[in-house]
């Protein structure tokens, strides 16, 4: 659902960064794109795990809910090591004969093309990456429906503050993805908590997205910690104690620490970010940073991030699209039917890449490399 | 003892640097000094901690032996935060009378007064600080006399070359410190495993050099693990597994996986790492690294890191003075009899700050007021 698709932006994208630009979507301002052009990106994901992943049928981020646990590990070390340690194959999401790849796949082709430096941080994967990371938080979250799902919320949120503000000192233009099996579900918590109308306009990783389930489980989680229903909560950090995920609280620190632009680079778990940001920096100033995602996000029929973003405020949304009609491997094609969609910064990948120069398709050829070797 | 001081260095390096490098002596050829000057250094800090600190009177890098276990910890606490929060008080080298406070202080002071980004690097310390930091190993080592020092250290290894690939596209100059006490021990362990003469030559944090001990716990180590007396480990990560610390393979490969200029900043632990790495790449050019240390290890009578160095390679010495003699902070003036003289990468410290060309007497100054802030 486009609401506000400016056609006016993109063509003055089309005008100012020519061919390489042609596979992006701008919803609002472009503005953010001048200002990190000529960057020199650093590409952060930031990962966690929640037994909420584990409520069956969920979420489609791993072929089981159990092996959700293992997922942001898995695509972290698929990124890094060229296949994963902890588990014997990829993550993929299965829909009846349908088996789509992780989005680990883009965005291992996109920071390889572009030599884009990339860190991970852990702000509470179940299963740790063989890899070296950056530790914020140790522990995953909880079920929400508990109403307890992020002990650590505030600890998680001022060591965030400080990566932020170091890495303010290393880099121009700072990316930010997530690998949160279940994200979404704690993004509706927190952003419905924090009295935004997001039930069903959370996007998932699944062709049908199970609105029913996710709105459920926040209610169940709200209402275990005491809220009625449509009480809004002040405290956005208490939000995410209470029904979000430890990624939440690690990624706002990490963006209100920061001094430079930052992309956040994800879906509908991105709004949920802006909206803990604004609880707590109310006059924030959202013209610094952008979510940009894929066109499988932004263009979701079963979702609406641009609806939930306005809510918040001038939030700039950017999609990428790596056309994947034209591809000849089936679980990319997967994606357009609606599976999978974002994840692992995937979107903000390809913006860097694309800002670095490189031709979508020879980021969609390396793709399509990647799942041969490890499918 | 100062057996390759190069005069003829130090004038050039007067001329090039004038009076902010007054408090520079090189040791070697100046050369590595053009190479950081207009850098943006990144400052690391390695911490671990092993069972050997716990050997009554082997290291002076705590008030008790056990309690140098949260002395890592408490250092870095201690820089990012103001305080330590795993301890009531700073870690103190205490020796009769006089109690001379962590050299963390040193490197506080260089680093807030030049803006110079810090991320600390976990190689497995005992005691966790309480900040962001990488993590590339879990577990402390083990007391060396067991001869098995350190059991992952191919894993630490090939974590810090991943690490050093990363860090070179953030910075054009890796400074490196540690934290790891008893680390003089465990370094003269890995020395004599190679082969390299550094018996009554590695130093010490207190006056007192406790030689006779050292070289004691090394031999049983070297005993234990099935080597003979004067028996050469061609292997030089076995030589650390048996008798090094988790510190020692973390700073190697990301040295090793580095692409920019590198400060090792140490004082004799710093030549370990440097015999480490000839004996895994015999051809490694060492004309891009140096180690840079503080004026009380270049000129501590009880050990000889020239010596040291000369035996691995044509490795560039430079040591930083800080002037504690002007200093109006008792424990300041007890480094110039011999206690702490280093550590938290504090020389190296001193010399990005002074290439960013803050003033020696400015530096002093700083850390006499966060001295007299938390003693």
């Amino acid at each position: 659902m486009l609401k506000v698709y400016s056609y006016y932006n993109l063509i003055i994208n089309k005008f100012l960064y020519g061919e390489v630009m042609k596979n992006l979507k701008c919803y609002g301002s472009s503005k953010i794109l001048k200002k990190v052009e000529n960057g020199n990106p650093l590409f952060l994901c930031v990962i966690a795990t929640t037994r909420t992943s584990n409520i069956p049928g969920i979420t489609g981020a791993g072929a089981t809910p159990e092996l959700t646990d293992y997922t942001p590990a898995a695509d972290l070390e698929l990124v890094m090591h060229g296949a994963p340690k902890c588990l014997s194959e990829i993550p993929q999401t299965v829909t009846g004969d349908e088996t789509a790849p992780t989005p680990a796949v883009i965005t291992k082709a996109c920071i390889e093309l572009a030599d884009i430096p990339i860190m991970v941080v852990d702000a509470g994967a179940g299963i740790k990456p063989d890899i070296p990371y950056i530790k914020l938080n140790d522990e995953p979250g909880e079920d929400v429906r508990t109403g307890k799902a992020v002990p650590k919320t505030k600890q998680i949120f001022e060591k965030g503050i400080m990566l932020g503000k170091t890495l303010s000192k290393l880099t121009n233009h700072l990316v930010i993805g997530e690998s949160t099996p279940a994200g979404t579900t704690t993004a509706l918590g927190v952003l419905t908590a924090l009295g935004y109308d997001a039930g069903m306009k959370v996007s998932g990783s699944m062709p049908e997205n199970p609105h029913d389930l996710k709105v459920e489980v926040v209610k169940e989680g709200l209402k275990a910690a005491g809220y009625q229903e449509g009480e809004v909560i002040e405290d956005a950090l208490c939000a995410v104690e209470i029904v979000g995920d430890p990624m939440i609280p690690a990624v706002a620190g990490i963006v209100i620490g920061s001094s430079v632009p930052v992309t956040l680079a994800g879906g509908t778990q991105m709004t949920a970010i802006c909206a803990v940001i604004k609880g707590i920096e109310p006059d924030f100033d959202f013209s610094n940073i952008c979510i940009t995602t894929t066109i499988y996000v932004a263009e979701d029929e079963t979702s609406d991030i641009n609806y939930i973003a306005n809510q918040i405020g001038n939030i700039t949304i950017l999609a990428m699209d790596p056309e994947f009609e034209k591809s000849s491997v089936p679980g990319l094609k997967s994606y357009l039917n609606g599976s999978v969609k974002e994840g692992v910064g995937a979107g903000g990948a390809m913006l860097v890449a694309s800002l670095g120069k490189i031709d979508m398709d020879d980021i969609r050829a390396k793709i399509e490399d990647i799942c041969r070797d490890i499918l």
